[in-house]
């Protein structure tokens, strides 16, 4: 292994993921990132990588960057506001107005700058993230994105029908406008992908959903939409599709299914049939526990899809989620599997806090490639907290404070961040 | 009315409490500290008060303090970690062998002086706390209290059987003990106050809770437990007391469920002939959302109770709530009662953003008499809040703010906090 300038040691309190049931915790270890990708974790640094740089990151926790899942940098202005209506009604009265203003370019620079901002501040080092119809604005999103350092899918949302005439696009132009769109970005990025976007069944017609099966095939595109979070919207699409065995067969039949690597966010409500075909077509579930809570939609089986075998990570889902923490929703994810055990289904029991720190690491990060973990081999992404604050009178061991993070800390406790080896500007 | 120099005004916008359904949200407003009480909020400063010097506040939020009716101070220690376990095995593995630490007086001043700092930063001014079986460290945690300027009670807990052999006390010693506590602190405090302490029916013998509801009667002292917080729980008590309609009953035999001011936490499983007793004997219910979803007790019925006209006010319950902040613990209250609304009860609706303010300020306040509102008359507990960091694109209204604050703010938020008129040092 050659050993570029790039190439240094983090020393602290590491703590990743093994599986869903073990996360390994090593005190005052050693952490080599040689050319964007780790080179292992090491309780002494071995004689080859002697000659690096080593910071010290001193009583500092240091964990895997983590992933968000699905979020939508346009709601962001609506974050910890507006949660007092279920999904079809919200979307009228609070999302889309919004939404609307992405037209002003003026005003999605601020407001994505916001975003961006906020994004860099946490803990999440990928993210993948729903725009608004709008091109110029989703490019300027990307752009900002790129100059952050994270690395992220975006998406140009596609939707041509049921939608305020603000924001719906006819179909030509909804497949006219995502063409230019990926024209004028092609090549542009390191970071920065696009993801196509079709936004759920109930705003995009099967023409234009026939459209972008054909792009994604063609482009070899991912797939982003949402499915069955609520249940009106979920009958919603039974009637608006009664060919369709699942509401997750209407995006298959179109090739946006897990055609291509696909995230679907929600599945609160998916029946038995919806799930297999997820499970077989290897569609990544985007749990979002904190949104579904918010908007009354319900909670979904999150554990039942992680022991079945599912792709599962993690979401905030702004801004029917409030926050743009991962370790926020870890610890909603848990409390709210909690309330599913008590009321819904008691022989699943609760999820751990092992299976909510796998999901917001490795479970969201494989959507990625190798991402999610500090084990040799994975993209060096990696986020140091310092925990001091959260004060306590005992000893802890380093599961415990890993613990505390998830349920406690906020913002202000992560002191660096690396993506792919390249230190963030907070 | 006589101005003396302990009276000032704040300039800023000020939000409090009408009613449950209403907030009243004021920009640049003044509200008036004359001798510790609130003298009215003022768009303009009435003549009467143009000597006073006036805080300007700049674009802050002024919000009343808030109450935290319910918590322990000794699992301080355990917050945000051990909450993979119900309520009666948790007490068991992690809670009752953090308390037997308090027995080290050395211990507990560590651990409560971090409690109390902790009870500082937030925007709570009021508090009602258990302490351990300990005097010696329940009248240090009241010293510290007391130097604070918060406003307290403070119980040393009565536990004298089905405990560990640590923390069990016997009859006669919890009942001396109790007596020498009261002794050794009286007349000791202007802001610390005792409170009775049973733990619950379960560790408490009729014996116990004959002397202790003798003690409330003779001292005219408050009482505070918990009641029906997990199934579990309530079956046990149903076993212990088969005579009692309802574990309410097993108190209300002593003269400990409201024959003096009571609160008790929880109430998730009351069945209606519970609910009725506190209502005709003004029990104040502890509504503990995060607890009780944390520990997966439940979801408690707090809109049902707001709406049946209990009394009712919000708690942390550390440490099976993981968060300090009453702020917070209103967030989780919205957020559980949509899961109620959607999986047990759709007949009534989630709790809205103004029940909660109102719940975690004179909701819990008024335990505290006029307390909880800036409303002229109601004792000058004040909350300067920082939003700024929050940041957002658009224009907000105060009380758009106000939510943000509940959803999204942090400690680091409070900026200046009065009780009683006097200014704290965070």
């Amino acid at each position: 292994m050659s050993l570029q300038q790039d190439s240094f040691a983090l020393k602290g309190n590491i703590c990743y993921s093994i599986n869903p049931r073990e996360v390994y915790c090593g005190e005052n270890c050693y952490v080599v990132c040689a050319e964007g990708r780790s080179a292992g974790v090491f309780r002494e640094l071995p004689e080859q990588f002697s000659k690096l740089h080593v910071y010290d990151c001193g009583d500092c926790v240091i964990i895997p960057g983590l992933t968000d899942l699905h979020t939508h940098a346009p709601q962001f202005a609506n974050r910890g506001m507006a949660m007092d209506l279920q999904l079809l009604d919200w979307l009228n009265t609070y999302t889309f107005p919004e939404e609307t203003k992405f037209a002003d370019l003026e005003y999605a620079r601020r407001a994505y700058g916001m975003f961006v901002h906020e994004l860099k501040q946490g803990a999440t080092t990928r993210a993948c993230i729903f725009a608004t119809v709008h091109v110029p604005a989703t490019v300027w999103l990307m752009d900002e994105l790129e100059r952050s350092g994270l690395c992220t899918y975006v998406g140009k949302v596609n939707m041509d029908r049921n939608s305020p005439k603000e924001l719906v696009e006819r179909t030509a132009d909804s497949i006219a406008d995502t063409t230019a769109w990926l024209r004028q970005i092609d090549g542009r990025y390191s970071r920065t992908s696009p993801m196509l976007t079709p936004r759920f069944i109930p705003s995009c017609t099967d023409e234009l959903l026939r459209e972008l099966g054909h792009m994604a095939q063609q482009y070899q595109l991912p797939v982003q939409s949402h499915l069955s979070e609520n249940p009106a919207e979920v009958a919603w699409v039974k009637e608006l599709c009664p060919w369709a065995k699942t509401y997750g067969h209407a995006y298959d039949k179109w090739g946006l299914f897990g055609s291509t690597p696909t995230i679907m966010a929600h599945c609160v409500w998916c029946p038995d049939a919806e799930m297999e075909l997820m499970k077989k077509n290897g569609v990544t579930i985007a749990h979002s526990p904190s949104s579904n809570r918010n908007l009354s939609s319900g909670i979904a089986p999150a554990k039942d899809c992680l022991d079945a075998g599912l792709k599962i990570g993690l979401a905030t889902d702004l801004s029917a989620g409030e926050s743009s923490s991962i370790l926020k929703v870890m610890s909603d994810a848990i409390a709210v599997s909690k309330l599913r055990w008590r009321y819904i289904e008691e022989q699943t029991p609760p999820l751990t806090m092992e299976e909510a720190f796998y999901m917001g690491t490795i479970g969201g990060g494989s959507f990625f490639g190798k991402v999610g973990s500090l084990e040799a081999g994975y993209e060096f992404d990696a986020v140091v907290i310092d925990d001091h604050e959260l004060i306590h009178p005992q000893e802890l061991t380093l599961h415990q404070r890993l613990e505390r993070i998830i349920h406690l800390s906020a913002h202000c406790h992560v002191v660096k961040k690396y993506v792919r080896g390249r230190e963030i500007f907070l």
